[in-house]
């Protein structure tokens, strides 16, 4: 369960983003030599920490070597520190974003959505805020700890969790890094906290000051947590003088943190002025100015109210007569952030910004892109979004069926030990977890009872009302009732730009009974670069078999495997029932790999494949959503449900691959031959 | 050092020759069981033996999974028994080669060449006869038991061993036994073989027949090996009479036998009877006729006088006429064996062919040819050779460097547990072995010093001696002694069909100084199936980057930098001197595959990379050859020998590839803006 140390993978500087292929200088006499050596050359140059001692060091003698899955991304394997070092080096500016757990679960929900959307703009990191009082650290949806636990392991982000440490024990501190370590979380940012009584007393021994907690971290956990504090521009409201509050943040600093995030403030140069002064008592840690785009009169006033910060007059000035006017405010302060972001950025002291987001995305995210540092890259690493969980860093292959739901994939192997290198069948490997109500958080329509009625029908009258329903779901046309349908049970996210594709021919087939839930056109050698197929390192060229999956009757079916016979070899199939009855002519159990690129100076990379193992839990899981999302919206025993409860009885699950990519897609041909011979009259 | 017990691999129902793609309806709850329960069903299908209890069997939990390699071809994972089983079932006839140890190294090294040629062909298998008064147990390189060695692990042969126990002892048959599974041979033809003495009395508790052999093997090793046994089909000529050999033959087969290869016989009735005979007291596992085309009247009674056969009238009658005429006799021979194996297979009994080739070649050759089962096939599994060794089943990449010196590869890495499933620079495998004396057995060139002396120059004036050797070795055109250069250091074979599609650009370069040893065309998307460049199932497409690797002089090496800076990205290059000097700008370690393949149903092939840690060892080999093979043909101190001295300290081992292998190769145009450049007037 103990997620495995972090690996210590060979440093890429930066493979592929600033320094591709630099020219090294190596002499050794024998190759292993070589290994090594490299490495330690590699490591020394960009990890900002490598004289430092290391507790994974020492039982890395394997993991010294080359990692065992091509590595193409150094990003995938560098500690958040080491990512800031290296954009501060390359001279790439970033920002990072700061949410607080919400207080329902659906608005959980929303908040991970807006984590994906949000995501899309490239944080370097996101954190999530800690208190004591909300019961930050159970297993509750709104938990911090959840919430840090879903944008790492299920949104992909790198994240920070905040934790207090006042009047708190040692062993709930301990329990909490723990819990979080366990979850794969890997960066803390240690706060004190707000004392809970007015008169507040040290403990002897205790946890009176984020010191205390940054020294516990280091102590009971050594370098495993990238360890951020917090800096206060103006000094902390309750230091002696800013002086002081200098002198504890180097204590903070020299205890073991990484860097500093600081509370808001008003005005470029306080910032500037409070860098020098760190710099000048011999603070070099990175610094990142906290930066709270004004959002409202009210917020802003409780905000100051709390970190006990003046609004400088010439705000107030401008704020107080538009104080009812929301629109005007936000505009305001949306001006006011992208003017002080630009004097910080210009004045080569800053490379990232800290945005107190509030939990709203609009006007954040509207400074960022004036700033121009909002970076929405078609390019991706990999075809699928990667899970920012340590463990999961070497991952490098999913089966295609889940392509619509990858955090069901992630949910339901969650508790895998190592990521099949491209496998599945592997009996040491654990299975796919069970469909269990918890995963329902994570999966279920954001969408109420009412407005999925809508789209999918208050009352259906036959199969072909739910034809009906994917066909409008695929041409994005309103249904009879005027209604679009946005969402499918089968899907997370919005249908993928790809599949457009190949939308008429989609269209077609869906109005006459393949209920097509996945589907990918066939790429023969595009670009790395391209916007809508490319994935990978620059300079590479992908690949894609044509692939096709549909629920069915068996009709269909009866006719489709006869059209299938002209088409042995090229077209490989799995057809599968609710029951598990399963029709297929994969040779043995192999994959079948659908998704593949080639990279200059890599091995291939296959991280797409469809896996006949996996699909039989996937199947489990797809049937499941006909009955789970879509029949339980009508009334036991009404003729809509039982419509439903009949397809899922009934029909089959079907995946198509067409493996010869270089030419025409046949699989519509397939499906067009399955019709004319169900139309033939010989056949009736 | 043991060799692991061959794995249940998961069989396979011969995955791409026969039944491709059979339709197998499954049922199952969950997806592990569904692997096993598959398995079980495959197993049983193409197993012959799966009912019998089995030594491996038990320990094979892990095993019993999916491998961790995609298995291209069933072939490599059967045993013996099954492949003649499943080449049965599929109405294949196949045939074997008989050989007998030579007496001499040198004899050795021409018999292996034979076994290349012959393997060529396409026997199921090969075996190695046993002669105790010769040491065949012995590591000579003459012994039986390294030539076997030699077949299996070198020339990628499935072999028998022949073993004989009468006079031994139990040790000493152990011991060989141990031997034979150490080195990767799985078969043994258990015989009595002949009693030194004159009066030969039986042991008590000894070994005097061929079934206390066999019952020895199963005793001691189960299931390890495959047994083949030894039929009379007119009875041994020692026996009581023929029916009392057939109840021996039958003792043999219960004892544990798989299989009876037959001595030699004259009329196909002969074998007929014998078959029908033995089947009628109840013997069902295969029976290979023994062939025996004539091929000369000395060794015909050589060959009668020791088996104690009768050669039958209408032979001699032919024969004696004629005796003193080779061609004559052989000719008739052919005819006679063709006429006399069309009968057997036509029969409908006789599935395969086992040929007593007195280790010559072209009687058996033209036999097979004439009847039709020398199958030349241009497809191949892998680009490369694959190996017979059980350890190297499952082997499915190899760095390109050896591309030309398989076998040198072979031994270099036969100490190696675990085949790099694609990298090399995992501290946990052993180093590359080293260059020793005895390597070069296997490596040696086959011509002796005179000749090479003629290809490679009595006596070299300078560098450009050496150019135009190089040069005239990739034309074909003889040098300017009038001799032609068939072989190079640097090459186990002559040059491969596919350097062709390269020869004008070849020798262009070779000619001003770039010394090629390797090289590969781009491929894109070529079919599995074309006749030079394809291998693997059918049904898939191949790729290939283009790849160069010469020996050159650090004038041309400092141009040649400067040029690749314009080709960043697109070339990677390594460039490395014999003191270990390395330029490379490969990112990181990461091998950089340049051939890959894209097949049905299948995960992605990627047999052959540029690995920069397996580079270094080649490196070492490479430039040792200069010395061992070239220089060490002139007297110490001749200018010829300081000159390849001199080429061998100073110039350096550079590999090049393009990474834009849909585009034309650039690595031409590399060369020639090298050249521009070292020939531009700035330059100079």
């Amino acid at each position: 369960m103990q997620p495995l140390p972090p690996k210590r993978a060979p440093k890429l500087c930066n493979a592929w983003t600033t320094c591709c292929f630099p020219v090294t200088i190596l002499s050794f006499g024998r190759a292993l030599t070589m290994v090594n050596e490299t490495q330690h050359t590699c490591s020394a140059s960009s990890s900002s920490r490598s004289d430092g001692g290391s507790s994974s060091g020492s039982e890395s003698s394997k993991d010294n070597s080359r990692c065992s899955t091509p590595v193409l991304d150094a990003d995938r394997h560098e500690r958040l520190r080491e990512k800031m070092r290296r954009r501060q080096d390359a001279g790439d500016k970033w920002f990072s974003l700061e949410f607080f757990p919400p207080r329902t679960a659906n608005a959980a929900v929303n908040l991970i959505s807006r984590f994906d959307r949000m995501g899309a703009g490239g944080p370097l990191f996101i954190d999530v805020t800690w208190h004591p009082a909300g019961d930050p650290g159970s297993d509750k949806e709104t938990s911090s700890m959840i919430i840090a636990n879903t944008a790492v392991n299920y949104c992909g982000l790198e994240t920070i969790l905040h934790m207090t440490c006042c009047n708190q024990t040692k062993d709930d501190i301990t329990g909490h890094l723990q819990k979080a370590k366990r979850l794969g979380l890997k960066n803390i940012m240690a706060l004190r906290g707000d004392p809970s009584g007015e008169e507040w007393e040290e403990e002897v021994e205790g946890f009176n000051y984020a010191v205390d907690l940054v020294k516990h971290i280091r102590n009971e956990f050594d370098d495993y947590f990238d360890i951020c504090v917090a800096g206060y521009p103006k000094g902390h409201p309750e230091a002696e003088s800013y002086e002081a509050d200098l002198r504890h943040l180097k204590e903070k600093v020299f205890a073991g943190a990484d860097f500093i995030i600081t509370q808001l403030f008003f005005r470029p140069e306080t910032f500037l002025k409070f860098m020098k002064d760190c710099q000048a008592i011999g603070i070099t840690c990175p610094i990142i100015p906290g930066i709270f785009p004004i959002q409202g009169y009210h917020s802003l006033r409780q905000l100051v109210k709390l970190s006990k910060l003046e609004v400088p007059q010439e705000i107030k000035d401008v704020i107080e007569p538009i104080k009812d006017n929301d629109a005007a405010i936000r505009s305001y302060g949306v001006e006011l952030a992208v003017s002080m972001c630009r004097e910080l950025l210009d004045s080569g002291m800053v490379h990232g910004l800290h945005f107190y987001t509030l939990n709203r995305e609009v006007a954040t995210t509207e400074v960022l892109k004036r700033l121009g540092i909002w970076k929405e890259d078609p390019r991706r690493p990999l075809p699928w979004a990667v899970s920012a969980h340590p463990k999961r860093r070497v991952e490098d292959v999913r089966p295609i069926f889940w392509a619509s739901r990858p955090k069901s994939y992630i949910y339901r192997t969650q508790e895998w030990d190592d990521f099949p290198n491209g496998r599945w069948g592997n009996s040491s490997s654990p299975a796919f977890g069970e469909l269990k109500d918890y995963y329902l958080f994570y999966l279920k329509s954001k969408s109420p009872r009412e407005e999925l009625l809508k789209m999918w029908g208050e009352e259906l009258t036959g199969e072909e009302s739910v034809f009906e329903v994917f066909t409008c779901y695929i041409t994005g046309e309103p249904n009879r009732n005027g209604y679009k349908v946005t969402c499918m049970p089968w899907n997370d996210d919005p249908l993928a730009t790809e599949t457009n594709l190949l939308k008429d021919q989609l269209e077609k087939v869906n109005r006459r009974g393949i209920l097509t839930i996945n589907s990918q056109p066939n790429i023969n050698g595009k670009p790395s670069t391209d916007p809508i197929v490319g994935w990978g390192p620059s300079g590479g060229y992908v690949f894609q078999k044509a692939y096709l999956e549909f629920f069915t009757s068996s009709e269909i079916v009866t006719a489709l495997l006869k059209v299938l016979k002209k088409y042995e070899l090229r077209v490989n199939y799995h057809i599968v029932n609710v029951k598990g009855q399963n029709i297929t002519n994969a040779p043995d159990l192999q994959p079948n790999a659908v998704t593949w690129g080639i990279f200059p100076g890599r091995e291939i990379i296959q991280p797409t494949v469809v896996d006949p193992v996996s699909f039989l839990s996937w199947k489990d899981e797809a049937f499941a959503l006909w009955i789970e999302q879509w029949a339980k919206l009508y009334e036991e025993e009404s003729p809509s449900r039982m419509i439903i409860q009949y397809i899922h009885d009934n029909y089959y699950l079907v995946n198509l691959v067409d493996n010869d990519f270089p030419l025409e897609n046949c699989l519509w041909q397939v499906v067009e031959d399955t019709f004319e011979l169900l139309n033939s009259p010989t056949q009736q």
